[in-house]
């Protein structure tokens, strides 16, 4: 029986990973005199895994790596005021609308009563937390857990925050990485609903034969999973 | 009766601004060919606010505003190896070791059992985790509270989840408008611990003649303003 029903929020409730990739064509375009777009998305990558664990997720952190991954590609010839327009290409990222996902406000609508609700989402405190607050939903869960990494000891500290087991938790995510792996390894539920860009650094396969793992094409499918679930 | 203490992290369990001072001194020195380190102090601190409520705190936004800043007094003349060590400046403070305050460690062990404990610290969620990990408390307080801003909504949140009233809760801190203003106006009770460094931009003057207010001279006089609490 699944009391505590996990949501993501980047690229489960509201769009994300597609303003990010708009920002990457975007520089992209700015360092065309300096590299060629298979280049620069490579050396991108490079800078942002070597910065993960120094930033952390968010906006901010991949601003930086932005500029970073400008000077060097660019040998350093990238001008100051290029540099000054990827800031303005990160301010464009934090002040960027929050859009739902389709069908999302129904989904929050029919779950309503049936489970307790929590939106669980990784990145920088301040714009998730904007982000949560501009997307109405905050008033239609229990609670926001905002973490730096989602990982087995973030899962396990939020589950004995809601006081439930992993086998009452599921969670719905288009990562496998941080929405299902951690997940399953604590022993809970997951489904997997899958996001049509997907940053490099998140991408896993699933474990599509494991007992407690769904892929879903679509969080409108979530209602359905815990009917079969409860009939388990 | 105090039943539950909150502790700020920065600057009243570990030093943080006096590591942001000397970055400043260091970018003041590195800029000191296009703007002298008044004129340079005065802009940094406009560009600060001006993003306030884009970047939040942290060091992340700070390293932004610290590359704007550079641009700005430049007037575009500050090269992209200068940029490039201003980033490396923001990396540092990243990576900096976390020193506890003198009398820290004595002040929790003498605290332990007699009031539950929670750290409330605000800035960006990884850098912090990182600060709580490294500062040996994480395991000797009952919870670690990272929020995007202390304002009254997010003390009334966090005495929510602990369960206690304003009246049982004693906020310990450096910073009059974070860790004492929001305390005292939900009903709470702050001690002002004064750090020898303030940013500007968390500079206020505490209501000395509040009921609920006292000012410490150090962490250490913590137990003692305890047991006055008590008798009262």
């Amino acid at each position: 029986m699944i009391r505590l029903l996990g949501l993501d929020g980047d690229d489960t409730l509201w769009h994300s990973e597609s303003h990010f990739a708009v920002t990457e064509e975007s520089l992209a375009e700015l360092l065309s005199p300096y590299a060629d777009p298979d280049d620069l998305r490579r050396r991108m990558l490079e800078t942002e895994r070597r910065n993960l664990a120094l930033f952390g997720y968010g906006v901010k952190g991949f601003t930086l790596s932005m500029i970073e991954t400008a000077i060097e590609v660019s040998g350093g010839r990238v001008s100051v005021a290029e540099i000054q327009r990827i800031i303005d290409h990160g301010k464009g990222l934090l002040t960027h609308p929050v859009e739902l996902l389709e069908g999302v406000s129904e989904v929050v609508d029919a779950l309503d009563g049936r489970v307790r609700l929590v939106i669980v989402t990784k990145g920088d405190l301040f714009h998730q937390e904007s982000k949560v607050a501009a997307s109405g939903l905050a008033e239609r869960v229990e609670g926001i857990e905002i973490v730096a990494e989602k990982d087995e000891a973030t899962y396990q500290r939020v589950l004995g925050r809601y006081g439930v087991d992993a086998e009452e938790f599921l969670m719905v995510g288009n990562s496998v990485r941080s929405d299902v792996a951690p997940v399953l390894a604590i022993g809970g539920w997951a489904a997997h609903v899958p996001y049509h860009v997907t940053w490099e650094l998140e991408v896993a396969e699933p474990d599509v034969d494991h007992d407690r793992f769904t892929a879903l094409d679509s969080l409108r499918d979530v209602p359905a999973l815990l009917d079969r679930l409860a009939a388990h």
